[in-house]
């Protein structure tokens, strides 16, 4: 059916709206794709639910390529399955919940993985069931502090959520894999440049994990590449830790007097007034710093844990959320940040400013084995054999020379410091540089740790009970509309990509003559029946300069106007990505236009 | 791509879940359409998936067919604009509410008439864009006390909602029409038979109202119809009124000593014993039964209020909550019961069991005129000019041949008593009989309710300010495919109509032979090539007869078996629906199976 301007539910704002900041948003709202009916919720118009169907039926095309299966399930859901996992306790104020007239907790859901295992637990017994893989298009909820940029970061969402059950770890790998590809596929298909980054799995736990990352500045994850092609999540990236160096030859430690250095750069100023270097001054890189950390568990206990890094690095505080996991007594969302004055009362061999991890193996202060018992982690630049000044734990001194592996050690390596443009890529790929993008997909590997939680097992090849290994895989589905938007347009409005436009073709009646509009419904009808989608603008009484305007802001791949040329059997067709336009003769019109959408 | 039973995400049950009592709740948990995730709150299997689609096309189609076009509001809403209507109180514990971390109020909206008010109010400002009819196919959700029969009464589900806003009377009329002939065309091709009633607009407020009930023994909806074509809900039933009869020549009336008649039974024994009438003994149908209820307003307050009705009828409450509004000083949800004694009370003129309008119309105790100034309303059958024992407002004594009309009077009528089988259908169309329903549809004109409170005028033909009027109307998509499935079953399990059916044929290869499984897979592959939509069962260890239990149970038209008649060079093609069952040629298979598919 040819959508008529006259009759459209539409109507296009000249003006951005003050709700909005990014372009994506603006122009959304602008040519009226969507309205807001709440912070961070929004109201779909006719057009622009011709887009999220587009999005939503490449997904399923794709998923269906890959032998996915199509499920749906509820929005509202009960707690028990989410207190299983903790993660009822874990999402905190990150979702809604609510009780019903009887008083039982419910949930709007974040994501499905505890209903996907307790739904294959009810179907399914056997390894001969498996692998499987399942998933839904569906609305999500998040209670998020700070939604922004319009369907960027929203509280009610549509989300493509995948979970593949296998019984063995060769099994989930190809699960994966069939994902991965799809997704690059998907991807593709919707015309949106992705860059798959390495990410660490969150609060989802498991393994193996991945990104998709649509690159862009407005993007609000931060992640690193090489030329070389790598590409990582900041808080994926690992350090390439120098070789282990022969400390045989090292002369000992020296315990040097240095008042008032309590910071980096005055120890830095001391060191080289009071020990001169002949290779050169002392720069923050020889420092080592140790820096407190207060971890919150998922317990509610405060846990103080020590970060050794060069004093020319910053700690990155997401980095070690992200990483330090292992390292903890219970598994779950935890919180780190830097140690207060509270928390540094309480260990009074902890001198601020001066802390070091000890004079020597024997006299250790920092480590489980230390005199502290504080846990001490440090980054993988503090090798075996490294050479380091740093505090002797007595406020105004500081040793010189304190060789890691040989005068102290440690509990454990973590990547603690911020990344920076320049640092190597750890395939060897060449310098890292910094790009921002917005998260398009993720897929995890989580193992058995769902599986193991609701116990869904199956038997296995010897009649035995096995725990299923499972994965998650999400595509932000509404999210996609938004970022095809932001990097889909210029300074006239939106350039949708033909595989999600919301028409192929933009027929526009221009001027008053009635032989005008005649000739612009005949050529939409043709164009109709000839298959494609069109929007046909037969508006009256509405300027030229308005019906063209409007066009460029919808956004339509082609825009077909019917005018003046008429009089000599000619139609102006355009191309709104280029720019370009061409006057084709009229009858020769459905044909050109066929032509540009197949191209 | 053909479904194939060996990896479908499928699992049939041979025993009845005892959470399930109704047959379409059973069989859809049975053949593995849909499992439970909560009460009243379920979960969409692929095949379950496949038919709630279709039906969702075929009201997508319809909906399109009068011009009407589709949106996508939120589920989750905020109270402002539920407030604004006083629907955010009226809906009491019916809908779930939920905070956001900020502490702002929200809801799972249970239908949308608010927001889509406001949405045109937002796009739309003259009588030029009008009329608009607008919808959407979402999830709503309601708290129901008692949710029951899987979906056919669920507290997450899907409706197909539209909205039609036009300038005038006329407008709306024809609105409305063009959905009521839709639904009935949506009816129609989902193969669903389909009564439409006459009902009342209950909460929604608005004038004219219909329901398209599905007559079904398990339906909650009691409604009545006549041979002649009558239907209604019973609260919306009219009474035929008699003719106002003359008076004039009626005698005077007297109140007699009736001692101990507190009861329509012990005062009609009484009647015939101290006054017996020439043309046949007293019954209770010549007796007034005045009863004292209690309204609870929206405002909180509690009204008494007292009903005149024949003593033959009992009061039905329903009716008289549906249809006292207009006589009550606010709107909005009430309830109304039976006044209590501590209602009665307060009121030391009414003398239980001996309650009367009053002697004459100079000494009226009930009614707004009356000495107690409580509203009274009387049953139609309470016309002018007929005349009635009842009640002298003394304990043991009550009034003979009290005329109507001249005796005493009333505020207004009201439907008020019980509907019976045998009563008169209010167009002369015959006696109505009683009848059970499933609510399927509902179209409502709601009139000026909405727009007036939220304010949307648009600017009229003068160029004034005029409020808009709408109509709404709503379909129930998940119930609809529960009702489907509630009639159309046998005991061997679903027997869908091809319009809905997840798929046009089921081919099931019996036996174990290899080449029995070659010719099953290339037929099903044909067919899939002509257009149809295949099952496929290729479960290699499966016996023949859980096979055709499973083809039976999961109710696809068509089933195509190839076994034992193969070496013969046929196949085994049945109807699943008459059970008619036809050897033909494997050449000549996928035509059959066209042409039944056409038929």
């Amino acid at each position: 059916m040819v959508l008529r301007l006259s009759t459209l539910f539409l109507r296009t704002l000249r003006e951005d709206p003050a709700e909005a900041e990014v372009a994506s948003h603006k122009l959304l709202l602008r040519a009226g794709y969507i309205r807001r009916a709440a912070p961070g919720i929004y109201t779909w118009l006719p057009l622009g639910l011709r887009v999220l169907r587009k999005v939503e039926e490449i997904i399923r095309e794709e998923m269906a390529s890959i032998g996915a299966q199509e499920v749906h399930f509820p929005a509202l859901l009960p707690k028990e399955p989410y207190e299983v996992t903790n993660r009822w306790t874990e999402y905190g104020d990150g979702i809604f919940r609510l009780k019903d007239r009887k008083g039982a907790d419910y949930l709007l859901a974040p994501t499905h993985e505890e209903m996907f295992t307790l739904l294959v637990k009810d179907l399914y017994s056997s390894y001969k069931d498996l692998p499987l893989s399942i998933y839904q298009i569906q609305n999500k909820y998040r209670d998020e502090a700070r939604p922004r940029a319009g369907l960027l970061r929203g509280r009610e969402f549509i989300m493509k959520d995948s979970y593949s059950f296998d019984i063995d770890d060769d099994g989930l790998e190809a699960s994966y894999q069939a994902h991965r590809s799809a997704y690059l596929r998907i991807f593709e298909r919707l015309g949106l440049d992705i860059v798959p980054v390495a990410a660490t799995a969150g609060a989802m736990g498991g393994s193996k994990s991945e990104e998709f990352l649509h690159p862009t500045a407005i993007g609000e994850d931060t992640f690193v590449r090489s030329a070389g092609g790598y590409a990582a999540n900041v808080e994926a990236v690992t350090t390439v830790a120098p070789r282990d160096i022969d400390f045989s030859g090292a002369p000992a430690a020296v315990v040097r007097d240095t008042p008032q250095t309590p910071t980096i750069a005055t120890l830095v100023d001391a060191a080289n007034a009071i020990a001169p270097r002949y290779s050169g001054p002392w720069t923050a890189a020889d420092t080592l710093k140790n820096v407190v950390l207060a971890v919150d568990l998922p317990t509610g206990e405060r846990q103080l844990v020590v970060v050794g890094l060069p004093g020319d690095r910053a700690v990155d505080l997401k980095r070690i959320e992200a990483n330090i996991g292992v390292y903890l007594p219970t598994a779950g969302e935890i919180g780190v940040e830097a140690a207060g004055e509270e928390d540094l009362k309480k260990h009074a061999l902890l001198v601020k400013g001066y802390i070091g991890p000890g004079l020597s193996l024997d006299a250790a202060v920092l480590g489980a084995e230390g005199t502290t018992k504080l846990l001490y982690l440090v980054d993988p630049r503090v090798a075996a054999g490294t050479s380091w000044i740093t505090g002797a734990n007595e406020a105004g001194k500081h040793v010189f020379g304190l060789v890691a592996g040989r005068d102290f050690g440690w509990d454990g390596t973590i990547e603690a410091v911020e990344v920076r443009a320049g640092d190597e890529a750890p395939d060897g790929s060449g310098p890292l540089e910094a790009a921002r993008g917005i998260e398009m997909g993720h897929i995890f590997q989580l193992g058995r740790k769902y599986a193991q939680a609701l116990d869904l097992r199956v038997l296995d090849r010897n009649g035995k009970l096995a725990v299923v290994t499972m994965g998650s895989y999400g595509v932000g589905v509404t999210r996609a509309v938004a970022a095809l938007a932001e990097s889909n347009h210029d300074d006239k409005g939106l350039v949708w990509p033909r595989s999600v436009a919301p028409a192929d073709v933009h027929v526009v009646a221009v001027g008053r003559g009635e032989e005008i509009f005649a000739a612009a419904q005949t050529l939409a009808e043709e164009l109709e029946a000839a298959g494609l989608e069109v929007i046909y603008d037969d508006r009256p009484k509405v300027s030229p300069g308005v019906k063209f305007g409007d066009a460029e802001l919808i956004g339509v791949p082609t825009i077909l106007a019917v005018g003046r040329g008429l009089v000599d059997g000619v139609v102006e067709i355009k191309n709104r990505a280029t720019g370009v336009a061409d006057n084709v003769a009229v009858g020769a019109a459905v044909q050109y236009v066929l032509d540009a959408a197949r191209r």
